[in-house]
C-alpha cells in the first residue's frame, strides 16, 4: 500500500515532513495547504509538490503573485489517506473538529496541540505500537521528544526513580525575525513547567522540569538529573546512548563547544538544511555517581520530530514494525 | 577608625567598590590603580579620585592623553591599610605574591581567584565573622554569592539535604564588546562545574552544578533544585526570603517577565547605574512539594558583590559586628 | 501660569515625559493614564503621580491587582489643559478625533502619528517657534529628531545641497521581549525610507535615507553623508556640533567603541535610567573634504525626544520664548 | 594539465577553498594544513584529504587525538604546484616570505592581507585577465568582492561618477563563539574605511566606504548610494544586474524580509553549507532618479569569495579564459 499524505501548513516542521514524505517508498505526498505565495511556496512547487490553499484570500495572494495552485484544499483532503497538520499551535484541534473528522481522516497534530487531540502521544523509539492502526496521533513537540529519546533510553536501561530537567529554550526559528528576546533571558515562572506532563502522555517516569527562553535561534539546550533505579556507570550510560537510535555523542574535545559547532558541522557533512534529526549529547558531559545521573542535550527542533511523523504514518497504516519503519526512515535521512 | 582603601583595577567591578567605599563613614577610599585613560578615568578624576598606574606604560599614556595621574601606584600602596583587588582573574594571587605579602597589606580577592588566595572565602551575611581580622580575605564570584545567599537562607531554616542548580550566565557585560557568543548557547561540559565546590567554600551543603553561557548581558539566572531537611510550604520559603537582607522577592505577574524587565525596574527606581545589589527571586517560581524546593533567580552580576567588599573590610579591621555593618552598607546603597 | 499636563499613555516614552514635566516650575503633571497595574504603574503612584484608565477592563486589572487608580480618563481630560499623547503608534490619531477635539483640548503627538495629526512636527532648536499658542503639536521621532538636531546645525552653519544617510536601528527596546529579530540585519527595502520626508517636515533640507534593522536594544546609529553649499574643515564641524544644544561630541579614543560604552558612560554619570537626551556624535568620524560631510551618530532612543516635549508644551501656551525653554529643560535634565 | 593544489589554513575559508578545488576536474588537492584535530580534522579525512601540520606542536596534538596525519607541511609545500593561503589575516604576508617565495611557489592570499602581498588583487568578473600567468595573486575580501562584483557591473553600464557605501557587518561567524558584540552597534569611527581604497585595488572607481559591526552571524549587508555618468531607469539596473554573473535578485515581496529568509531558503535550496556564492541585492531595493542609484545588497561571506579563489588558480596557470573559468567554476556550485 501507498499512502497519500496530505500536508496542511507548510512552514518551519512542514515543509520538512512534505520533503520526508516525498522520499518514502510507501507513501505520496498527494500535495500541501499553504496560505502565502513566498519563497518556500515556489520552491515547492519546482520540486513537483501540489499547493493547496484554505481560502479565498490565499487563492487572490497566489494568483496576483501569478504562483500556480490547485485550489481550495477541499479537493486535497478528498484524495488523500491521511493529513499531517502542522499549522500553528491550537489550530490543529480547531482543523480536527472541522475538516478531519467530518470527512473521516486520518490525521496527525504536532506538539503544539494539546495531548487530549489524539489517541496517543508519540515517539517512535518509545511507543510506536501504541499508534498501529490509530486514527489520530501527535507527534509530541520538539523538546519533549528530545527528553523522551534519552530519557527513554535511560529508564530502559537503568530505571529512573525521579528526575529534573532544565530547558534553556532557543527563543526564534532562525528565519522567524518578529520574535525576540534580543537581550534578555526569559523564565516560565510557573514550576514545574509542561514539558514534564508532556513527556509522561509519552514515558512513564517522574520528571519536573522547569524551562527558560534565550536569545538564540540554532537549538534547545537540556540539563538532564536523573536519579536512577540501579547503579550505572560513565561508560554505561555512554553504552546506551551509542546503542540507541536517533541520539548522537558529541565531544567538546573535538571543537563542538556549543550548539553553534554542532550546526557547522551539521553543515559541513552536508544534511539537508543543515538539520540534525538526532538528539545530540555531549559526551564528555555524561556524570555519574552511584545513582546519580546528569547530562547536557542539544535539540534541533527544526528537524528532530520529522522523521517521528514518517513513522507514524507507518503506524497508522501498520505499513510495518517499530523496527523495520525507524530504520527505513533513518535511512531516508541518512542517519544511523 | 577610618580605614584607608586602595582600589587595584577600575573595571566593571572595581569602580562600583570605589565608589562604594567612598560613601562610607568609616573608610577612606586613597586612590584607585588604573591601566587606561579612557571614559572610566577621566570620571573617576571628576569624583575627585585618585589615579595611580601599574607601570611606565600605563603613565605614558596618561600623558599623552593629558589625563592627570598621581604616578606608580608604589606611592598609593605605602599609604593605606587595604587594597581591595578588583584585577583581572588570576592576577590577584600574583600581586599578592608581589605586593600585599612584601608590603605587609591587608587585600581582599574578587571570585575570579582561588580559594586559596585567601584565608577565608566571604559573604557578609554568611560567614562575617569568620573574616574578623584577617589579613587576606576573597569576596566570592557573582553566581557563587548570588547562591550563598539564597540557599544559606534555606538551609539556615529548613536545611539542605541535597541541591542542584544550573546556571545560564550572561556571556559578557554590557560594556564588554569584544566577547562572544552572538548566537550560541555554550554549556561547560565538565559536570559538575566549579560553582558548586566554590559554594562549599563559604556554606557547608551538599550542591552541584551545571553552567552555560548565552547571548545576553543583562543579569545571571539560576535555577534550584534543594532537597529540604524538613518539610515546608511555598509561604514558608517566601516568608524566608521576604525576611533576608540582599534578598527582593519580584513577580512575573507585576511585569517581571524576564531579567530585561528587572533591569528596566532598577533604571526606573534610580538606582545608580541600574544596580540590583539584592538577589532577585521570583517569588512566582517558587515550588515546593514536601521537602522538594524549586525556585529561579536572576543575579546581577556587575553589582551584587559590591556591598560584600565594603563588608569584608569592616570585618577585616573589626569595625563592628556583621549586622551593624550589612545595615549600613545596605543603607548606603538605599537597599533594605 | 503653571499649565495642566496630562499624559496619556504610561510607557517607555510617556514615563520619561511625566518624570520630565513632574520637574517643571511652570507645569503640572495632573494624572497619567495607564492600562496595566504593573510595576511601572506600582512605581507611578508611590512617585505621587494619580493614575486612570481609559476602560472598564483597565479598572478591573487594577482592582484585582489591588493597585490603586482614580477611575476613568474622563475626570482627567476635564482637569488639565493639555494632553501628552504617548499611545501605541497610530492611536494618537484616533484619540485626537474621539478625545481632544470633542474636549477642546490641545495636544502633543509622538513620531509614530503621521504628521497630518497635528499643525506642526516640532524639534525644539529648529522650529520652536513654529509651535507658539498651537493646539496640536507632533514631537518627531527618536530619529527624525536625532537628524534635526545635527543636520539642522549644519544647515544653519553651511547649508546643505543634498544630504544622504543610513540609520542603523536598534530593533527593540531595552524592556521588550516579544520584538525580534534575534539573528539577522533587517533591511527596509523601500529607498528612500521615510525618515528623509520626515526630516523635511521640520527642515526644509534635501535628504535620502535608508533604513535598517539590527538585533540591538541600546541606541540608533546613523551615518550621515552630506554635500555641503560651502566649504568647512572638519574643526569647524566640531565647533558647530560643540557649540549646539542638546548634541554631544564623544570619542572613540576615550573609549567609546561603540553604542555600550555611551550607556555604560551614561550609567557611571549616573544619568536617571541611563538616558542621553543629546544626540551623541563620534567627533573622530567627522570628516571633511571640501564640501563633502560625513559623521556617525548615535540616538539613545528612549530619552532624546523627552525634552521636546516639555519645550512643546512651553510653546503651545507661549510660556516663554526657545531659547529660555531649552535652557530650563536642559537644566531639569543636568545637560548642557 | 592538472594543477596540483595546497590549502594553508583549513578555517571558514579554507575548508571551503579545499572542497571547490576537489571538484574541478583540471586541479588536484594533495593536501591541507591544519592546527587542530578537531571535527573539521576529522572530517576532512572522511573526505578523503591528507592532512598536514605547521609544526610539532600540531603534530603532538593529532597523535594523542589519534587522528591521522601526513606529517609536517614540508612534505606538502614540495609536491605542489600552488598554495591557496587561508591562513589568518596578516599571516599570509609571512608565509610567503618564509614558504612560498624560498620554495618557488606560486601563491594566492585572501583579503585578510595587504594588497601589496600581492601582484593583483582580484576578482574574476572585473579582471581575470590581470592575474594570467601571475605567481602572487590576492582574493579580495568578502565584502570588496561584493562591492566589486555589482558596482563593477554599474560602472561598465553606466559608469559611477561617484558613490558611497555604508557595510553593516555581521561581527563574527556562526562557527566563532569568541566574538562579540552581544548587545551594540561598532561604528569603524575612520572614514573612509579601509573598503572603499580596497575597492579601488580592482576597480578604478570613486568610493567611499564606513563600515559598522552589529550582532548577527549570517551575512553583511550593504548600503550603496551611486552617482551615474549617465542616467538609468531602476528596470536598467535590474537588468544589468539580472544579466551579471554571481549576482542574484531577490525580492523582500517574496518573503525574504531580512539575511534571515536568505540563509533558509539557502538551506530548503539544498545549498551546500547553505552557502550563497552569490552577492544577493533586493530588487525591490533599487531605486533610481536620474543618474542617482541606491541599493541594497548582502554577502555571504562564507562563501562568496570562494569560487574567486578557484578562478584565480586558473588565471595563474592560464589553463582557461575568464569566461570559461566563471562559467566552469560556476557549474560546479550550481550556479548562474
Amino acid at each position: 500500500m501507498v499512502v497519500r499524505v496530505a500536508l496542511n501548513g507548510y512552514g518551519v516542521i512542514g515543509k520538512r515532513v512534505a520533503d520526508a514524505v516525498a522520499k518514502q517508498d510507501d507513501m505520496q505526498l498527494v500535495g500541501v495547504v499553504k496560505t502565502k505565495p513566498d519563497y518556500e511556496a515556489k520552491l515547492a512547487i519546482k520540486k513537483g509538490y501540489k499547493i493547496y490553499v484554505p481560502d479565498n484570500a490565499s487563492l487572490d495572494l497566489f494568483k496576483k503573485a501569478n504562483v500556480p495552485c490547485e485550489g481550495l484544499y477541499d479537493k486535497l483532503f478528498s484524495s488523500c489517506d491521511v493529513v499531517v497538520d502542522c499549522t500553528p499551535a491550537k489550530m490543529g484541534a480547531e482543523n480536527k473538529k472541522n475538516i478531519y473528522v467530518p470527512r473521516k481522516l486520518k490525521a496527525i497534530f504536532e506538539g503544539g496541540e494539546k495531548d487530549d487531540v489524539a489517541e496517543v502521544s508519540f515517539v517512535a523509539q518509545c511507543n510506536y505500537d501504541k499508534a498501529v492502526n490509530k486514527n489520530y496521533v501527535r507527534v509530541v513537540s520538539c523538546n519533549t521528544t528530545g527528553l523522551c529519546r534519552t530519557m527513554g533510553a535511560i529508564n530502559n536501561a537503568f530505571g529512573v526513580e525521579s528526575s529534573k530537567v532544565v530547558l534553556i529554550r532557543r527563543a526564534a526559528d532562525p528565519n522567524d525575525i518578529k520574535t525576540g528576546p534580543i537581550n534578555a533571558i526569559v523564565p516560565e515562572t510557573k514550576i514545574p513547567s509542561h514539558q514534564g506532563p508532556d513527556v509522561q502522555t509519552v514515558l512513564p517516569i517522574p520528571i519536573e522540569t522547569v524551562a527558560l527562553k534565550v536569545p538564540t535561534t540554532l537549538m534547545h539546550v537540556h540539563v538532564v538529573f536523573a536519579k536512577l533505579k540501579k547503579p550505572a556507570t560513565a561508560q554505561d550510560v555512554k553504552n546506551v546512548f551509542a546503542n540507541t537510535t536517533r541520539i548522537a555523542l558529541f565531544n567538546a574535545a573535538d571543537g563542538f563547544e556549543s550548539t553553534a559547532q554542532i550546526i557547522d558541522y551539521a553543515r559541513d557533512l552536508g544534511r539537508y538544511r543543515y538539520d540534525m534529526q538526532e538528539i545530540i549529547v555531549w559526551e564528555d558531559s555524561i556524570y555519574v555517581d552511584g545513582t546519580e545521573l546528569a547530562y547536557i542535550q542539544a535539540v534541533h527542533n527544526e528537524a528532530n520530530v520529522v522523521p517521528e511523523n514518517v513513522d507514524a504514518i507507518r503506524a497508522m497504516f501498520n505499513l510495518c514494525d517499530a523496527k523495520t519503519s525507524i530504520e527505513k526512515t533513518n535511512k531516508s535521512f541518512g542517519i544511523k
